[in-house]
């Protein structure tokens, strides 16, 4: 019934949370409905679906929570706050996925995996981390937390200092012949939520958690590779790339090769915010043995991959 | 290489937080990765195992993380945190399994799986909610949080009021099976965690989620059944169950037929806050298809399963 086209769906953050709702759980679960409809599109097709996701507003209202009660209630660390989010918001999805898949009648399994991703303790971001999390603090706040506690705090762009963590290059995800293994009996999965726990092997051979985060496009990407998935659809808040971004020359890119892209990118034209990421995902996925990367929202999301719409990636220029 | 039996391993509350520690992460994967030690060994055995667990302190914790920081960050119902439990819990548990398999040198790949469990919207329990959850308040506070939120509300014991829950009976786990098709490839599987995130089906066909908590030796007999486990491992703080417990009566037994376990509970033989949820499981699951039930503590496990230790409940008399 299914093809063999495999197809990994990075959901980003703005198909669970959109901007400038509170985020609370009704407006989660909403979103999330919505956009599994648009990912049953999609499964309708035929095509085996791996659904990934985004988990920034979740696990910083995680850390929040913790850092409100520690007089109270034990800390915990930043990559169990990941697998927390992984499971609550992996319910929601999974619970969303089931409920539109009984209003059209279609009868496929789901499953979401709890998801470690391996990382290089020697990676560069170790040394230099600097990916903001969690809340904000007064600066006098801020040094008296990283004597005593030994965070890492940066100022964010005038609006108070914060956390920064590491954001290491995922090397694997640990998960990954299990997932193989679900696909091809056409289950639908969720799995690397927040780009998975990062893990490091130490020198026993033993996992560890480490607190850092994982870019989810690039987990997506790595994991795409692993289990030979053809296409990666990273789905986010716009509908097509953009080059010369929020200038008098901006435009919308229908194709880009691979050539293309590296070339745009080294020039500056994906801001490191938002498009960079994605590009290097995009390109990670494309050098490993995938086919085509689609970038795109979650609406024009089945429109483009059947070519109507988006951003589309390939290997062969 | 593996025997054909299935053994649901139900752990309790103690194989993660010991009593008298403060439950914090250190405390949780040292007592996890001991535990895990003890699960390698049925493992050893070449039995197919499905590893579940309870979240009692965790989830109690995440409620009042939730609590101490409602003006801060959006409120989380009760099932989505059991999500979170099961989420960060999962990865603890696997992380630390896959370490013991590596110290072991054995081969078996793991899988830890969100999960939901099918309850009954007329289950009485919703009636007469009694299982208290979260953290403690003085009767004025827990009467002005009764008439702004909803929550029904108890006195515990003297020690302040608390929010109470329904514990509806478990009638089916919707993840069964995925469990049984990862069980049948020799792999490791924890589901189930905190007794699944309990659900319903509305009257349009969809899930929707329940304020609740589902007894997780309960959830466990079921899904034992569902899958065709043979053996149910109930994992507690005791080695043996007791009668006549606490008085100069008191005696533990090796056995326990069926009809002795129906007679024992129904003369209130067994403590409803203890042993009571415990020899109810049992009973459920011998009743429905599995052959034998051992209560018995962590340490003890590999043992009792062979034959020597523990309380072994059998279905034929």
């Amino acid at each position: 019934m299914t093809s063999e086209e495999t197809v990994v769906l990075a959901l980003g953050g703005n198909a669970i949370s959109q901007e400038g709702e509170e985020g609370n759980i009704y407006q989660q679960f909403t979103n999330t409905r919505r956009s599994m409809d648009a990912v049953l599109d999609i499964v309708a097709m035929g095509k085996k679906v791996l659904i990934t996701h985004g988990n920034g507003p979740q696990v910083g209202n995680e850390l929040i929570r913790v850092e409100s009660a520690l007089s109270v209630a034990p800390d915990i660390p930043l990559g169990v706050l990941v697998g927390d989010t992984q499971g609550g918001m992996g319910y929601m999805i999974e619970q969303c996925l089931v409920n539109m898949l009984h209003d059209r009648g279609m009868d496929r399994q789901t499953a979401c995996l709890i998801t470690q991703t391996l990382v290089d303790p020697a990676d560069p971001s170790f040394r230099d981390p600097d990916k903001f999390v969690g809340r904000f603090y007064h600066e006098a706040e801020a040094r008296e937390i990283m004597s005593e506690r030994g965070w890492r705090m940066k100022e964010d762009k005038g609006r108070g200092w914060r956390r920064v963590v590491p954001s290491p290059q995922p090397l694997s995800i640990l998960q990954k012949d299990i997932i193989r293994l679900l696909l091809d009996r056409d289950i639908l999965v969720v799995a690397a939520g927040g780009g998975g726990v990062p893990v490091y092997l130490e020198d026993n051979g033993w996992l560890e958690g480490v607190d850092a985060v994982v870019d989810k496009d690039l987990a997506s990407a790595v994991l795409g590779n692993e289990i030979g998935a053809q296409t990666l659809m990273i789905l986010t808040g716009v509908e097509k790339v953009a080059l010369d971004f929020a200038t008098p020359q901006q435009r919308f890119v229908d194709r880009l090769t691979l050539q293309e892209a590296r070339q745009y990118l080294k020039a500056g034209q994906f801001p490191a915010g938002s498009m960079g990421p994605k590009i290097r995902a995009a390109i990670r996925f494309l050098e490993n043995g995938g086919r085509r990367v689609i970038i795109t929202s979650i609406e024009k999301a089945s429109a483009a991959i059947s070519g109507d719409g988006g951003t589309t990636l390939l290997a062969e220029d």
